[in-house]
């Protein structure tokens, strides 16, 4: 076993270039869930997997693909990063439940149910109304289940997640977000929810994007740090860990196709405005992916002892993943 | 270890059913390579790895995804069948390289280079002219060689063939076809180019389709063994197998589909003619999956011994699995 510290990421969307995957490994990311899809169809995220399957081919030393938490510990002996697929939205599967289990043959690991919009599965957080998990959902929920595709609620409004709670055998994740009680924002997520699914085995990955942050772009690394003491304090400490959401190097078309997709002909913007609509600017301490390990500071400073900072930063995935990815059949 | 004998049939496409499932498991079928593409393009490809998902899915205790030698050993101790899909042409892969490796982790572990006709690799066994492998065809197969999808010319005509076996730094099969010099047809392999392909650790599958036999139809056991036997003097034990090309089951609009796909308005048939245009009857000794013991009776009376006929009958192919299926990155 390495001495290095086995860190993961589990939400990452960047403009993905060798430079940056160096920046992983100065990270010690054992592993990154990197997002492959927000609005494509199923032939278009096969396009991204191919993509992937280059930037792997072409760094055959610094990543390797990801499917089960024996490949992260792999990854972290041999000094790697496990790339696992996830994708933000439902959109990849289209309307045919055959889709899940192909997605998840090829790598994908985390679904979203909904992003922002109503989906064929879900409500998104920015519809006004939340009419719950629909009727595909369900039996969407069910593949997931079997197959090994991990239900994330990331941008579902708040019904359809606890729909999603109820209607799932295994555990659900939040990869990317923090607490409503410490930020209000419709993105980040109610204290009920958040203790309904960690009591249920799943996961909380904290956000590092500005708009989920308390003062945004100045929120400073001792209260998102008292925020993550204080959660261990409400759910435990086995559920948390981090989803940075970090979108590194992306140019501000990029959000505004995150935000827009193909649906609208308006320009919405999302958590930003007309003022302020690129990409907010990160926090100092955490401006790029090598300064993850900065956490580790913060998380001391509040008073988490060694092992519960490697859990926070990086084993409670690992367990995670071990317990999920993998197929109900075998 | 399964003290039954672990048989592989290299090459089916029947009209699958519980029924034929079961008759796998009385064959002591231990692997199976599927057909699932003849003309498909990608995505009407993963429609039928989505309906081979079903079959899976359905068949918990009796059948079991085979992407390895090993799948092919747990199938052989738990009493299931391994399915290996292949696909009889590069239709799957349309004009996308980058298409090759999704394909390869969605279970495809066979391609041929073309199929009778001219293809965007290769030129088929029914062409006039052969222009040998292509400029894609080329990097197709150098891909094919890295992520480990094999090189089949069951169906490729015979200089495209020995450019594919010049091209490909593995070895490449000839899947199900007969030698010429037994049977003379356009889909038989030449004595220099099956000697050429096993010389080079490649495997011949023999065929049980009455078209490619002596005497069609009226094929006895006898011949068909002696065949084997006159093959293991001029190439050698270790490179041979079966690939049945059994088709049980198959109503005869699926052979005129094999045929004619989509790429003709008039009438082609192939191997057979106006007067003889469906499905050819099977020889009485291997009418059905569950006749693939009968071959056994054969090869003992043409003088083999015990383990000279497990090797033909399922481990000279579980030894090529080994040495084929994985990546040349791992």
């Amino acid at each position: 076993m390495s001495s290095k510290p086995l860190y993961i990421d589990n939400l990452q969307y960047a403009n993905w270039s060798s430079t940056l995957f160096e920046e992983m490994k100065v990270a010690n990311l054992a592993a990154v869930h990197v997002t492959i899809c927000y609005h494509e169809s199923f032939r278009q995220t096969i396009e991204n997997i191919i993509t992937w399957n280059r930037h792997i081919e072409n760094h055959p030393n610094r990543l390797m693909i990801g499917q089960t938490g024996h490949d992260v510990r792999q990854a972290h002996q041999s000094g790697k990063t496990a790339i696992i697929f996830g994708f933000q939205n439902c959109s990849a599967m289209e309307d045919h439940i055959g889709l899940i289990e192909v997605l998840h043959q090829l790598g994908g690991r985390f679904m979203q149910l909904s992003y922002n919009n109503q989906s064929l599965l879900a409500t998104g957080c920015y519809e006004a109304q939340d009419s719950g998990v629909t009727r595909f959902g369900r039996q969407a929920i069910r593949e997931m289940n079997r197959v090994g595709l991990v239900v994330d609620v990331s941008h579902t409004s708040e019904r359809s997640c606890f729909d999603a709670l109820e209607y799932s055998t295994r555990p659900i994740v939040v990869s990317h977000a923090n607490p409503n009680w410490w930020h209000p924002s419709k993105r980040n997520k109610s204290n009920d929810l958040i203790k309904a699914i960690t009591s249920a085995k799943g996961m909380i990955g904290f956000s590092l994007y500005p708009h989920h942050l308390q003062n945004g772009s100045e929120c400073t690394l001792e209260s998102f740090s008292q925020m993550i003491a204080e959660s261990a304090n409400r759910y435990g400490i086995d559920c948390l860990g981090i989803g940075s959401d970090i979108c590194q190097g992306q140019p501000n078309s990029v959000v505004e196709w995150m935000r827009n997709g193909t649906w609208s002909k308006d320009r919405d913007f999302g958590e930003g405005s007309a003022n302020n609509s690129g990409f907010p600017k990160q926090p100092d301490w955490f401006s790029r992916i090598q300064d993850f390990p900065n956490i580790k500071q913060g998380l001391q400073k509040v008073g988490f002892n060694t092992v519960e900072i490697e859990k926070i930063m990086g084993m409670n995935w690992l367990r995670f993943y071990d317990e999920n990815f993998d197929s109900k059949d075998n």
